[in-house]
């Protein structure tokens, strides 16, 4: 038996069991090939099935309609913050963000770079973005609104979206990726690193809808056109062949085995309940993100002092609880609890938890 | 166990069997961590090991000095198509490229899409790309001169490279990346997608002259910067991890189980020996490419019709012998043969082609 510790890593982090050990076990042959899914062309029957279904999968999952496209692109979700103003501005419209902390001030300063009008029309850096603002006032004229669904660093979520006055909506939800039903209508797209919810790291998912393809402007590099991936079903060169197998395998466990995204939603909102629940019983803990604003996603805490926060990350890793350190722009501890995060793996951070404050409280 | 072929793809291609038996028997727990590779995080030692160790393997497989960075980029080669010009163009100066195929033809779009004056110093298309155009003449004028080292789909590769009169040589190496000696001092960068000759699609390996960097425009998108990559160890956002682990074990298995370039090179040659005598001795199979110009990673050939390539290509799947047929563009057949294949794999396609002509012939 592998031994296997509880990860709370922000990302890269933790894949189901069971899609681990199908990788494992066909590793060296896929499907009776002989070959290794590294080994097998990407212009193969084999790998059009493994593309054509992972797509199917998030169709179903989200209700997504054929106005939709699932496209797979490399470069994470910092390659999309480059390509979505250069793809999807339009001559003459300002574009709109919403600030909620590091990803989305990324996404904003690339906008930017491009010389394009960019209107920050909510931000929440007034207090350390540790809410969401949710009183976002969209005139309408804006070519897009772009919000950053779920904030990995400050443990902050968007619980309900809110209305853009018929402008699209462009999603990053590389951190709350397929955690819960979404309703597709006001969004022109969403997108995600596959590395928290989804997947390994090598790619991001991008759902874009038909008419926003239409934007795109001719005269930019090839491999920055969203048209170049919808017209090629994310091929016109070799993909990330062993990612979009793995998330493939992902959204399998989300359809079949959880059941599909209510289930995974209530799965992932008792799994966040129990902490939270502990931290307000608790002075010892404090959660650092506003009561309505708090992300199911990641949980960020802090400590008495930092030296305790020290201890608790380094005792909790010998008792086989891992990546509970805060990002290092941030400081303090995270749990993140993506959708692969068993409850089991949650109520083991729990019991420790109660052992450490009993000890150190 | 597990059943496997011989693998001749040209990319996504074979990998070396026991490169593939380390990562399955590793998969659901890295080094002792308790986590798979595809779950631990980019910002742990253990990942800082895993891609600095295949760095320095680079360097020292290549004589690379301190003035060279390495880099990994997501998206392949046709990224960089578009972010050499973007990236290393000079102001008042033209760009110059040679055009050996589809892949060269492809990095020149890239160039004039931007705008940027593009000279053709050089090119096979008259003769069907079946020839590498070894009369260059760079008049010493140009921003860069950029090559395609060697051509997959023609199987055609430059024996030797051309002078450039002091201006930088960008080499596209994708498919004959790290299966030679090469004298790097010419070079301002080399790059190639990972998915031939050194691991998983996924990466493009790009090594880099510190000079060149300093040409990098500060108003470009961060993501599409050269410097972007090279001030943060490839690591500005979340690199595409376990195409960097695996690349690394493919290095250490060039390194140590070959024994390093001039043994690659040696291997390398001695198999491709063996298919090319062979159809020089033979009326059926016919090479494409001219003689001093036969590539040694992808051996293209015909036979004496479709129907008996078609048949040829189907039987030879029969006997494991997979991936024989030519690119969807050109037709006829293809042997690849990157670093993974071995010598008995060679020597099992030779074995099933006199058979085959025997029957047939």
């Amino acid at each position: 038996m592998a031994k296997r510790i509880f990860n709370f890593n922000a990302g890269p982090s933790a894949l189901p069991l069971p899609v681990l050990e199908e990788i494992q076990s066909e590793f060296l042959d896929f499907k009776g090939s002989g070959m290794s899914i590294t080994e097998i062309s990407h212009r193969s029957a084999a790998f059009d099935e493994v593309i054509d279904t992972a797509i199917a999968r998030v169709k179903r999952l989200l209700n997504l309609g054929d106005d939709y496209e699932v496209l797979f692109i490399q470069g994470g979700a910092s390659m999309q913050f480059c390509m979505i103003p250069m793809n999807l501005g339009v001559a003459g419209k300002p574009v709109d963000y919403v600030n909620t902390g590091t990803w989305s001030t990324k996404a904003i300063k690339e906008a930017q770079i491009q010389g394009i009008e960019t209107r920050v029309l909510a931000s929440s850096e007034d207090k350390n973005f540790s809410y969401i603002p949710y009183d976002v006032k969209e005139d309408g004229n804006a070519a897009y609104l772009h919000l950053t669904s779920n904030n990995t660093i400050k443990g902050t979520q968007w619980a309900k979206f809110p209305d853009t006055n018929g402008v699209p909506l462009i999603c990053d939800m590389s951190s709350d990726f397929l955690s819960r039903p979404v309703d597709v209508k006001p969004f022109g797209m969403i997108y995600g690193g596959a590395q928290k919810n989804i997947g390994p790291a090598g790619a991001a998912m991008v759902i874009i809808r038909k008419d926003m393809l239409e934007r795109t402007p001719k005269n930019i590099p090839t491999f920055l056109r969203y048209t170049t991936f919808s017209e090629k079903n994310s091929m016109f060169n070799t993909p990330p062949c062993f990612v979009i197998y793995v998330t493939g395998l992902v959204l399998k466990w989300i359809e079949e085995t959880i059941g599909g995204l209510e289930s995974m939603d209530k799965r992932n909102t008792e799994k966040a309940d129990m902490l939270y629940n502990y931290f307000d019983s608790s002075d010892f803990y404090k959660g650092t993100a506003e009561k309505d604003s708090r992300s199911k996603m990641n949980v960020t805490f802090r400590l008495p002092s930092e030296e305790l926060e020290k201890k608790f990350v380094a005792e909790a890793l010998k008792a086989d609880l891992g990546g509970l350190k805060g990002h290092r722009s941030v400081g303090g501890c995270r749990a993140s609890i993506y959708n692969a995060t068993s409850l089991e793996a949650v109520k083991a951070l729990v019991d420790f938890m109660a052992d450490f404050e009993k000890k150190e409280g």
